[in-house]
């Protein structure tokens, strides 16, 4: 592993444990066992590295999501394919920088943070237009605003870093298949 | 307003608008007009700050839940209750500071922050038994996990506190009937 890399995974392994906030270039520097001053060699700063362990990965969630909005399967099947993409591609602790970034206070110090928010924003409108296709299909019920819909499974997910434990009782399939069936059919009993 | 009381609101607008990992107890001082040493005579620190300024809120919502669901009202109605209850109780801005109080490298630093963690936990398991009580009386399904279900929506609350605008065009009130109807009824059309 090059030492740039190894750069980028140690500082994954240290914004993990500490949150981006608490993170300094010294400890990154300390982890990958060098001066702080040898980072710069590499990047720019704490914010550089940040972006490019997540840029990637905000990337092919993207992407990914594309793909099943193209496809021709149906609305159902392509929410139950997007809570899967989202929730299996999502490593949990990884989430919780990219809230982190979506933090306007995080954003203001470096406009480069911003290029995610946009991936995130793309996104977003992505998930509320599959929702949209479901209810102009008569799929899904038409009565209820599709960028809320969108929003409440996004945020049902992706509050997942707050308790979800790999170690825990309750798998990633487990959750994937309540959060589906939860938001298609609905918790009344028929 | 007494000193106190202003120390308490100033703290507050600050760590809304930088979050509570970047707020430090000059900050504050500064947004009071006094000394940092002139805090010392009211609190201990910054945590003991953020502490006060999140008890009385945690409880509120606890003790609210509480008396929903020691009503007579059906579960499906006590849902409604629980979800309008979350969201109008709980500024979506305060959350973003029991969000951050939830992350366990903040906890780590102050044990008293752990009276709030307790609460909430308080909290989660009794927003489970509410969907629990439900399964059993026949009025909810079955065969979802209730735990997994009540985090859900309580992320799908939760999820506001990074995107919700109060000058933006959805109101709270259509946010809970969306939320509530998605969660009891599904998206599916009949």
């Amino acid at each position: 592993m090059g030492r740039r890399n190894e750069i980028l995974k140690r500082a994954t392994e240290v914004f993990e444990r500490q949150g981006v906030t608490q993170t300094s270039l010294e400890d990154i520097a300390r982890a990958v066992g060098i001066k702080r001053e040898a980072i710069y060699y590499y990047f720019k700063g704490r914010h550089d590295i940040l972006l490019e362990i997540l840029l990637p990965q905000s990337q092919a969630l993207l992407s990914g999501l594309h793909d099943i909005q193209q496809s021709e399967a149906s609305a159902r099947d392509k929410l139950h394919s997007a809570v899967e993409h989202h929730l299996l591609s999502y490593n949990p602790r990884y989430l919780e920088m990219s809230i982190a970034l979506r933090e306007d206070h995080f954003f203001g110090r470096d406009g480069r943070l911003g290029e995610i928010q946009l991936i995130w924003r793309d996104y977003g409108k992505l998930w509320t237009r599959l929702i949209e296709d479901g209810q102009r299909s008569g799929e899904f019920r038409g009565d209820l605003n599709a960028k809320l819909v969108s929003y409440g499974v996004l945020g049902m997910c992706n509050w997942l870093s707050r308790w979800f434990s790999p170690d825990g009782p309750l798998t990633i399939e487990q959750i994937i298949d309540t959060y589906f069936k939860l938001t298609v059919e609905g918790l009344a009993a028929r």
